[in-house]
């Protein structure tokens, strides 16, 4: 019978899954979402949901957010044009204050709304908040003055261990100065410092692409597990270059810091972060000591 | 593509499922298991499995189970005849000294043997441990004498309370009387009066029906939910009797004790246990108050 | 001698300010700070200095602030016109969002470096944050549309408890939607549910008059202790009216609520908060039952 | 006045025995009882009264038990002859069923109800449970099989820290090897690892004897203190042969397993146990490092 | 054999004793020790050593003591002589402070060394510590001025349970007046008092006589049990008098707060607190409800 | 405005002063008082209210007092007379009698009083409570005896620790022998002892002078700091000397048993425990490592 067939097969990956579930239960598991792929509400609504069923299920999800394309639909409505040096918006202080306003006034309340709305308690922060990434001046090489950039200096994690248990922390990858000067932030950057510091179970990176390929353009070449090693002399063969630069730092630092855990997945495949955790069979491109 | 399908729906089961792990995530639930199902060694293997599977997803089961045909086997190599007087099996003095060897020597503690095979801690107990099940004798309307066949007279549960968190009791339904005696005591009446006793969550009879039929000879006349009231014209009718007496008795005990989820499935469907508590569509008859 | 004196002068202050640093000890009290007065970048600095104070005091301080000048211009950056009926700034999507990004983006976070600065740690909070002020459309009684003005409709405090202990909350007075969406609160009435919901043990009104004055323009006329059934037959009598209305609604509300110490005291005047507090001699106009 | 005498006599035996009753207040004592001495039900009510009144003065007795003259009892019944090699009982699969029915499913069962009879509340285990007594196949040196005859492999005994607060242990030396199969294991060798895996704070050999003598058949030379060492040399001398011989290993097991204080005493003379814990002059041959 | 009876006895006595010991472990016993009694210092030892094993044993025994000839002697000192009205010393200002040092300063603290030396760890206090004794002036009804004689207002029996697990609290029954000044406080109204607001187990009154007799003269005339209606009578009758007053309005006080226990034995019995609380035959006069 | 400018002073002495509040909140201070200065009742009286200021401010204090001219007057009283030798009072065992009943009978329980009549909750002790200071007897260099004159041999501090945190314990100095003897301990070296034991936050040694100066005579010469090193030195040049030598015995003993502020301080002068406690500018002498 064939309804027969399928209740078994059901009953089978919840068998599967059960014992991920119980692994994961009372975790934290950090999620670090941005760039343009924040931009499709759709894919954005089904991360949230996975991240407030992972909160149902008893995980402590996390999420680190960049700001992606709303940063510049802010900037334009300020008439702030923007200038880039090797890659990076130089930030004037003016430009600071709109980045600011757009990450933790409206990208990072929207998804608390969000979530909120999936059926859990988001609480939205900031790097700000009770100094959780204190930050500095990015300094370049090349004497390039970025601005108002700044690199993690420090992540002071204690008030998302109070919050951990009842609530998913929303970050904003806003840091903060010595002075009370807000910095931008990689958020790739800040979601590995974080992690780190938190000690997560496993830190997901959230892209638009399957993971680190061999070769770029060919999707068959993707590589499901790569040592820091590795990646290190790929990075110097110019394999790995632009936006996939900062994440596989991060997880080079997530995993200095003492993670086991870290990945690299396709965000717009749907649940993609449940099958991750859940099945045997994973996804993306893992990253190893 | 195929791949992709099949990776959502599992995704979706998964999702489908997680509520329900986290509803049942430490709350107890009584699963009765016994007659003569209990010979299929296989079906029996599937049904441990799927109850170490449950603990290990952080649920806390507690299995009740009768004797079946070991006791019988027994008995016989004992060279002792039953006798039997309104379908109950007149228990002699010797003839119990067979049943508590063959059920709290033999059968639970090969059921705890398994269980511990399946990666749980599963701990054996009877009626007379911590005077859990303290019987009396059953007297028959008719001045029939059963023996030492008894009724449940009072649960103590507080030894499950103890071993609950970190063990799985396996219980085997003898009872004790207030002189230390020994009492036969149908297995399905047991687990109501421990489930109820308890406060299970839930309460699960597995048999090798699918449940409660308007015509027993009928498949298509399975009732997926009856209440307590239509029970009992049911067994006035007559349509209701034979084994599925004790069970829908036990059933409307447990109710009337305050346990709302109380459900007669089919043992002998691979994990009909893990359909039944974690996917939308159950199985079985649920009675209702 | 002189110097004897002032030593005995110290000691006989601390002596009075003691009983009230014990009582005050582990207790909320919940501050609002708003509106033209936030313009003085000096006087809010001293403002968050005392909060600084009282919380290394022992005392768990609460801050809830509105936007004031700020939010105009960035309406204006943004090139929205304000216009207003019965008084309030009909507030469209657009400007909602501006709003919505000055208030909890902006200010709040500004707010959170400079307490930060002085040695404790705050953690910036809007009402979107685990649903901490649940809002609705504020319909006028005589149908105009005030478009994203909103009322309170409940307060969920948990977060708040969750943080009291070790960090300072402050609170940007935006409210969410049963649909996500943020709407425009007045501060004071916030500030009123806020503190009645949490129990605090004091509510300040920080403003920039010394408190209620029989004649509005008469300084000697200031009112230190007036009644709910007092004011309201000042507000019947016109007596009371303008900014100080929502103020006085917010007292009400909160006694209300249970909380019986509620003031409105002069932000302006340095270190009031410390004078009210800790001193035989309060300041301002007290509101009783 | 001899009223008066006797009064003051009862009061120093009291006051003798409070500081021991306050030393061994919330410890673990085990007791070892078995073999041919269980024939004797009035010896065996009166060892289990003692033993519940241990329990009712706020200690933690733990009783290991073999099973004497019932095994042989039930074997017969079966129709089973028992072959002995080297003093062992060659126990076959069928032989090891009806052990094992004898033991955790009669004898077990029974003391358990005798002792709830005394107003304790006891729960009855073997081996199998919680995996309790890991047991491997016995192999001999002269190559003879002894079919299920088992050592003991690992004693886990978490499942009875969970239990000695509130319960008194009952416990059949029967052990469970890796793959579920039951195992026939010498009861004193079983009682002297659980002692020692408990960190016991005294183990109480029962014999029929009154401890170790010099000269077997003299009671006169009976020993009150020995040194491992000096048993040592007794066993290879022949003066320590027989039942007494696992006693002795047991004794030796536990004293390098930590335990200071083991026992052998006379379990046939009334109430040796509670004048062994609770008097200045105990009874019976302590063993010692 | 005379030996082995000997023992069997001895382990009777024992398990007699047992339960009595388990059902006061961790309880309150107040025990009243005072007047000429106290003069005889083999007496008092014993006394304490029985306290000290009590304490040993897991009870926890509170010492409520009055002076006797201490204060006499002391008095005579000072060249203050005393009058008595009523049968109570009147007590100057001058007599009081007297009292107090004898009390509070000499023989409590000379108690409290000596039960540290039987191995205990004594605490010393007076009405005066923490307001134990609250008391007040006792007016006469026939008008005399009995000075700084006082009766119990309230006991604040506070400190008595932060220092009853670890200590043996040794209270001099002084009491404390309002305005600071010591008052005499009769001893065994102060025990009454203190027993009732402990909610001590039992209340023991240790005397020099064996308790209530009928006929004081005749000891065949001890009364075992006596209800507080029918000591009433014998008051009125004039057969319960002198001495033995204060003690059964204690004991009488005691009832009516609630302890079910109270008791009058003979301090000079050896033992006799032991006997009273381990035995089946206690000793003196039990007063009941 | 005066009056304006007088608030803001009241308000920066109580900013000052909620540091150190915070800082002591919870904290042991130990209080040293005695000498001829509690002859004065208004400066005692003064004393004692600022400690129970300290205790309704969160404070943990504690103190030790002397007798000063109180033993006088008792030995007077007693016609014992009182020799000297090397600056020591020979006690004798009678004297010793009235010492004890002077110092633990009549002065701790009336400073109990006293501070109990300022709102707080004392408890009056001496060395022989709980062991809480054990003494022998003190052998001089010369041969001299001095009877019944003691030096600390151990504080056992643990009952302070059951009592400091709802109550204010107050200790006479007087030390308890091996055999339950009274000795007559040095009130400075008793508190030095019981500071450093206790772990205590600060010491304050209240004396009627301001501290120790370079010369005696000088006030102008009042050493502020002095270093452990150079209290020796000048204790050689004799120009530390009399009563001054047991308190800077102390100091240095406190501080070698861990204590790092240790104070000499005029306690006649009003509310000098307030100022030295919550100013930044202390009073006094303060000796450091």
């Amino acid at each position: 019978m064939k309804m027969q067939e399928e209740y078994i097969k059901k009953a089978e990956i919840i068998t599967e899954a059960l014992p991920y579930i119980s692994r994961y239960s009372g975790k934290t598991v950090l999620i670090k979402y941005g760039g343009n792929a924040m931009n499709d509400e759709h894919v954005l609504k089904t991360i949230l949901q996975d991240i407030a069923t992972l909160k149902m299920a008893g995980v402590n999800p996390v999420l680190v957010h960049g700001g992606g394309p709303e940063i510049n639909a802010q900037l334009e409505k300020h008439g702030i044009k923007s200038e880039f040096k090797n890659g990076l918006r130089v930030t004037s202080r003016d430009a600071m204050e709109v980045v600011q306003m757009a990450l933790a006034g409206k990208m990072n309340k929207n998804i608390v709304a969000m979530l909120n709305g999936f059926g859990v308690k988001a609480v939205g922060l900031c790097g700000f908040d009770a100094g959780l990434i204190e930050a500095e001046k990015l300094m370049s090489a090349d004497g390039a003055d970025y601005g108002y950039v700044g690199k993690v200096k420090k992540v002071n994690c204690a008030v998302l261990h109070a919050l951990l248990d009842d609530y998913v922390p929303v970050i904003a990858s806003v840091g903060v100065g010595a002075d009370g000067t807000g910095y931008n932030i990689n958020a790739d950057i800040a979601a590995g410092a974080i992690g780190g510091s938190l000690g997560a179970e496993r830190l997901l990176f959230l892209t638009d692409v399957d993971g680190i390929r061999l070769n770029e353009k060919d999707p068959s070449t993707l590589i499901s597990t790569i040592s820091v090693k590795e990646i290190e002399k790929m990075v110097k063969d110019g394999r790995i270059a632009g936006g996939m630069l900062p994440k596989v730092d991060a997880c080079m630092q997530a995993i200095k810091m003492g993670v086991s855990n870290v990945l690299i997945i396709n965000g717009t495949v749907k649940h993609s972060i449940l099958l991750e955790l859940f099945t045997n069979k994973g996804a993306g491109t893992m990253v190893v000591a």
